[in-house]
């Protein structure tokens, strides 16, 4: 990983685990089990891609670091709050993540539940703040963006498909659809809510939406290239599940090296779309590359 | 019930429906499943107080009717979500509701977490279309109270409360904390965002506050003797659950008269908040009355 992204990651891992630690307090009556819950699953894991794509954007057009940060913090509550969900024992009945006991394994599924939802709630908390945006029509169109990305039309959506894939063999326009659903549409929001806080109008997003459709695609062909060949310690999570399912992905669909030379493409094509902005875009760009790059 | 609350609730009935039927229209692909479980959830079933409160407030205010509905809208979507995730096994494990099976017996599990999920996002959508308001700083406001009212500070944080009361013993203070949390919130923010649209500054909502503090409670005092004395039919949902489970409510701790009287003292009480407004809140005052009369 060059110096310029790590140093990066790094950078908006401590904010991001500030952030938290700052919109979370442990609270002194019987809602302690629930904050504490929340904390374990926002503070000190994941590798905080979304809230890079957001600053990185965001730095882009000018906006300050706190209100990149507040945004990214709530694209990734959205996101904590869907692997808890997920990993529940009715949906894909996880025993690790980030290294670590899934939620409802370190504490009980009734508060795995609940906490989830609290993170869902918490997002749109911290968009309405207004160190995230004095400006209401930033706040609200922040909302909308997120709203959209993480429902039945975006993530959550996309999720359904993939359970239902269990009853239905899909092709590779379905699971392409079905993909830029589960995990594009979160990623491609964290671009927009960048461009959003940047205040750049829906008509100068085109690039920044082309860079973020790519680099989506490429992030899930990586994920399921992991889930064949990839470190069960290093993931911090199980692997190898798609193939005991007998699930359709890209690499049972296209074979692991046309879906890794498809990836890379996807790469190449991601960076060129942010050519205008020349060497500021350096982080977007190596963050592609390394989506696809990454061991875990 | 007086017919002009009984004309008021059929007619937000309506509207809800009507509007949860534009709003979740079935996709012709997979995730049809999960958008049918959201319809089954949201539309001809619930009494729709909360709509009913937001439209009745934003009516003292002159604010359009579509507005109001959409914020009823929005805040019924997560009082809904919330239902479908109390009723799963790991919750309360309940398996009727509005007299019909709950979500995860209708369909499954994973399908009602989803959809749950779903509904939650879906909420915050609706408060950032253009026709629920054309003023941003209006949509922020409202985001901002419901998911305030729903998160960890409010309905969820409440919900935590009381599953961890099975194994505390909480007095009457803290019954009645945990309460204003679990169902006073969202009812508080009903009124709130119906003073929101109606641009109600902050210091002119404080006797619709103290109007909705008042109907909060009297809501769960009713709810809690009505689980001691009602007809399981007729409210459409298991009954007698706080005896097992030997919970402390407002019935336990203050004995059926008291509570009774208490119920009574509070719907009294938060009509006289509302005297200022005449009879333009006549439909506020009924629909206090109808809180702790209702048999359902």
């Amino acid at each position: 990983m060059p110096d310029v992204l790590a140093e990066a990651l790094e950078q908006v891992q401590r904010e991001v685990d500030g952030a938290f630690d700052a919109f979370l307090p442990v609270p002194e009556d019987t809602r302690a089990r629930l904050v504490e819950a929340m904390r374990y699953s926002v503070i000190g894991g994941g590798k905080r891609v979304r809230p890079l794509l957001v600053c990185a954007t965001a730095q882009l057009f000018g906006v300050t670091r706190q209100a990149a940060v507040n945004a990214g913090c709530a694209v990734e509550a959205i996101h904590a709050y869907s692997l808890i969900h997920d990993d529940l024992p009715c949906m894909d009945d996880d025993e690790m993540r980030h290294g670590k006991p899934t939620l409802h394994k370190a504490y009980d599924e009734a508060t795995a539940v609940l906490a989830g939802d609290c993170l869902h709630a918490l997002a749109f908390d911290i968009l309405t703040m207004s160190d995230t945006s004095n400006d209401p029509f930033v706040r609200a169109e922040l909302v909308a963006a997120l709203s959209r990305a993480s429902g039945h039309e975006g993530m959550a959506g996309g999720q359904m498909m993939d359970i239902v894939s269990d009853e239905q063999e899909y092709d590779l326009q379905q699971v392409t659809r079905l993909q830029q659903l589960k995990t594009g549409a979160l990623l491609a929001a964290s671009v927009e809510m960048g461009a959003i806080l940047g205040r750049v109008p829906p008509e100068g997003r085109t690039h920044l939406r082309a860079y973020a459709r790519d680099i989506g695609l490429a992030f899930q062909i990586a994920d399921d290239l992991l889930d064949v060949e990839g470190d069960e310690e290093k993931a911090g999570k199980a692997l190898r599940k798609d193939e005991g399912q007998g699930k359709q992905t890209f690499v049972t669909l296209m074979g692991r090296d046309a879906a890794r030379a498809q990836a890379e493409i996807l790469v190449e094509q991601a960076g060129q779309h942010l050519a205008s902005h020349g060497a500021d875009a350096t982080l977007l760009v190596e963050l592609a590359r390394f989506i696809v790059k990454r061991d875990h």
